[in-house]
């Protein structure tokens, strides 16, 4: 009666609803409560929308807008790392069975498609993964900056980390890195950020 | 030092965080709590990505998640208005008044965008709009469908309501017109929706 295609696709959308309940360790913005993987993907998709403008080179939006509205998926099963972790080889273990697991509800070609916009999410190599990341870490960053600081101060991140998570802005725009170059000295002085 | 234009968006990032408050009346699945706008525009945005291929007309994709994830964002000003709610005038005056209100924050550009974005979603003329629309209406028929008939039971929704709601499908995609109509009938047999 129906395709088995259009069958796992609506039982994978069902899937998918987990993500709502996969907590991240950053607040929702003035709130005594975690956001979860759906609220920021979506944070981070419209944040591409608006800042898409200020990137030094042109970006496919598109292609952008598909990585990180997936790329959190294998979260459902391999769960959130915080991203100041330092065990990132676990990690990566976790998150490739996760991905084994995700992406055989769908067919082959969806399933090869959204791996590979993982992968290249993953690899850092293109504009669009340097933009992606950049929103993925961006937001947190702004979240942590209006929330008193937020997940720096909770876990004692140093500023030298906070520099290190938020490079790919670097790469991907000159006025957005100079504005958050400002926004995490500017954390530093008011004591968001307490070490160096 | 900064763009005038770069710190309003900034701002406006951060004004969008209130998305992730706006309850809605569908439950998350299996869960006693309501979704949120922010967790709903990601869960219809990532359904577009998969289900796009099932569309009678070919379709911008792009097109469709940029309304897809902003189309709710009048409701930070407007809040959400149940979708069987008969009082459709004053949701209008409301979210009127909110648009404005909201693509204010923004550059003109921009809020012509967001705004011509708003008004195409919301007059369900174009093959983008009508599929955004059927993204919009089936996450919360098939939220509904597992959660042994979710808000249907509760406001003692009608099957002719039902179909009336999710008549967008039928004119965007045959095949997942097909799906719905068997859901529907399904969940009728089954005493998720009581009344005819």
């Amino acid at each position: 009666m129906f395709r088995e295609k259009l069958l796992k696709d609506i039982e994978f959308i069902i899937e998918l609803d987990k993500m709502k309940s996969i907590y991240r360790k950053t607040n929702v913005i003035g709130e005594d409560r975690q956001e979860d993987d759906a609220q920021h993907s979506w944070h981070i998709s419209v944040m591409a929308i608006i800042l898409a403008e200020y990137t030094n080179e042109k970006i496919d939006l598109l292609k952008v807008l598909k990585m990180l509205l997936t790329h959190d998926l294998v979260e459902i099963y391999a769960g959130d790392t915080f991203c100041y972790d330092k065990d990132i080889e676990s990690k990566r273990k976790r998150e490739l069975a996760a991905a084994e697991k995700l992406y055989n509800l769908v067919d082959r070609k969806k399933a090869d498609e959204l791996r590979a916009l993982w992968d290249e999410f993953e690899a850092m190599e293109t504009p669009e993964s340097l933009f992606a990341n950049s929103m993925d870490r961006l937001q947190p960053l702004l979240a942590n900056y209006k929330n008193g600081g937020g997940t720096w101060k909770k876990y004692d991140v140093s500023k030298s980390d906070v520099y290190q998570r938020i490079a790919p802005v670097k790469q991907s725009s000159d006025e957005l890195w100079c504005y958050v170059n400002y926004m995490i000295e500017d954390a530093f002085q008011k004591g968001l950020i307490t070490r160096r």
